[in-house]
């Protein structure tokens, strides 16, 4: 058997598991010398295909490997790269096949969401008509939790335990306060479609720790009275009001609130953030003091609180992905399969890219309260077994001790490509 | 001897471990039976006092009191009211002494920062003209740093462990994302005055993990050219840069960049928002593309990743103040005193609270590197054991499982008192 080589890559925004999902590919790769060859690493994703800046991760030691279980961000660098379509740039996706040629590349592994997943689908059907055998496997990763036919997406879960854990914290703070002081705490988190993240928020509250909660999914159109009648409600009830804000949070005409353009105080446009603008309307029209945070990018790299099942879920992705490829599969994804919610237990399965790529997976109605500012038991027992556990990373002097990668380049073959 | 009655509150923006310094005074408190009576807490701090809103810490269990320790927030409710100067309210410190006279209060342990600091003083000096014997004791608190007189101040380790955790996090986000995205993120943290939470950004990069971050110290006047020249020149070096702001940084004229114009019941700037202005200077200058973060409550509430150190503090101090009570000891508060750097060694110490309050401990100006934009090795070998260990709550389904007491009111004895 020829051994071919692997050529993996991380795509889009990344996740305080991605890496986990890398490990997994390449510590099962590695268990197989004798079906694979060399497992080569994309520089900044699909770019480094294109430009020929493959790593050779080989040269890793193991316990670096190891060590990418634990460690945030993309660490051999992502992208923000979309191919374009087969008929607007041919060109490219002929470079892809000749990199993947040059390096013998047969296995394509591509980590990310749903535009990666369409990446790696026209990766099959082009090597597939030209004729070049080549499997590629999309592995999945997204903290919008929005890709099809999977029960969940590493990725979402840490970041649903980051929230739950930040809106429950910040909701003992804001109680202590409230009688003298602010009343109202605003955090904005990601989810620019899909209001899975937001939704975590709602898991902050449970029958040991009663908190008011109010949430601002992108699915329900803003409405401004019904808001402030809840938050008010709130306030009279327990003194105080946390708000979860989705920065997808749209007005009635589809217009997202965080572009509607408002201004401070001194007439200078608001420089982004729905937080704040939301925090300033309910100041503006009930009064109460508030304080707000924006989570951004902590809560997609906060690898120290990371879920233990997103973790597991994430590594298992990765080493899935490389089983299929041994059993010969192409165009496939991996995917997490529910069999229970409490206890929860969970296996693999796989998906046919053709029904994952550009499909969005929103929340169901039936996961938002009735009145549209909060979630449902049902949605409770979805999130529930997601956030469980803590898979804490090693600590030197009090900070997690994360892995950089030498990533020593493989020798170009090929004349430079301009992207 | 006579058992006196015990009176604690807490005071000011709360903290992760405020909680564990009242668990020090509670159960250390609760340890001499022979010496003290009831332990009564102030509903809402000094607000509780005044109004005759007093709590029975005897009806909690031991188990509650001892979930105190990794409970974040305030347990009792803090405030921000700040007594007026005995010739303006002289009022409001009778009746205090009238609420504590009719509960036979002769221990007066207030929790908090500058402010709480020269309450406390107050109530010291009261007393002893009014011949009423009370011993009042400061049990020192505050994320911003900035007390004279100790080493450190309790609940500012946790912050620091929070924002140095968070800064590295994010940079290795960013630092995946920079080839075609991202390039420049910006973290807001909180310190009005006093840099030395923004200093702790600074802990993000160490020997083994080489990251670029820029600083903006509120010690340091803004000097915007000097700050876009060294941003690009880390932009160059690595691709990507880090900028730690604090909410308190100044224009050279002394304005707060971020002042919005509100101001809080100190009448201090309420401040907040100065990371999308810094992100969006970046951007119109330097045009790299940004994210922003504001962490606000997050990094005081953020017990789930408390510094074990600072909750020993935080716990010691609490202790202390009730051992002082016992000495005899009258208008003091319980310091850290650090013996040793490294291995970190440190013990406790007092001080009279004439030299603590109303004084403000900024950085020292060798903290701070020559260009102003970060910290100096002795700044380092300073933070470095603060924010020792991790002190993890215990988690419950995913989540970290806090307390809420059952805070029952003590009967009131005396007319109502208006604010």
């Amino acid at each position: 058997m020829t051994r071919r080589n692997i050529f993996y890559a991380q795509s889009g925004g990344v996740t305080a598991v991605i890496n986990a999902s890398a490990c997994g590919v390449i510590e099962t790769a590695r268990s197989y010398p004798e079906c694979f060859g060399k497992i080569y690493a994309g520089r900044n994703g699909i770019v480094g295909a294109l430009t020929e800046n493959l790593i050779d991760t080989g040269l890793e030691s193991d316990a670096s490997i190891a060590a990418l279980r634990h460690t945030p961000g993309g660490a051999f660098g992502s992208c923000r790269y979309k191919l374009k379509s087969m008929d607007e740039n041919r060109t490219q996706f002929e470079r892809l096949m000749s990199v993947f040629k040059a390096h013998d590349i047969g296995y394509f592994f591509y980590n990310g969401g749903g535009d990666s997943a369409d990446t790696c689908l026209k990766v099959a059907r082009l090597a597939d008509s030209l004729d070049f055998p080549i499997q590629a496997i999309h592995v999945p990763k997204t903290i919008d939790n929005d890709l099809p036919l999977t029960d969940c997406c590493p990725g979402f879960g840490s970041v649903a335990k980051y929230i739950a854990i930040a809106t429950r914290e910040a909701s003992f703070d804001v109680a202590s306060m409230c009688a003298t002081s602010t009343q109202i705490f605003v955090l904005e988190v990601m989810g620019r479609h899909a209001g899975w993240i937001a939704a975590a928020g709602g898991l902050a509250a449970d029958d040991r720790h009663d908190l008011p909660i109010v949430i601002l999914f992108p699915e329900i159109p803003f409405d401004s009275a019904a808001f402030l009648a809840r938050v008010s409600e709130k306030v009279a009830q327990y003194g105080y009001c946390s708000v979860v804000v989705s920065e997808g949070v749209k007005l009635p005409d589809g217009r997202f609130l965080a572009d509607a353009g408002t201004r401070d105080v001194f007439g200078h446009a608001q420089l982004g953030g729905v937080a704040p603008m939301i925090a300033a309307l309910i100041k503006d029209k009930l009064g109460y003091k508030h304080h707000w945070a924006v989570a951004d990018y902590l809560q997609r790299a906060g690898r120290h609180i990371a879920s233990a099942t997103d973790v597991e879920h994430a590594y298992a992705v990765g080493r899935a992905a490389v089983e299929l490829a041994l059993e010969g599969r192409n165009a496939v994804m991996p995917t997490i399969v529910r069999t229970a919610s409490s206890p929860y237990q969970w296996g693999l399965g796989s998906a046919v890219l053709e029904e994952v790529a550009n499909v969005e997976k929103k929340m169901p109605r039936d996961f938002i309260s009735v009145d549209g500012f909060g979630i449902t038991p049902v949605c409770r027992a979805y999130l529930q077994p997601l956030i469980q556990g803590e898979d804490y990373p090693p600590f030197v002097q009090g900070l997690p001790d994360y892995v950089r990668l030498k990533n020593v380049a493989v020798t170009k073959k090929l004349p430079v490509f301009e992207l």
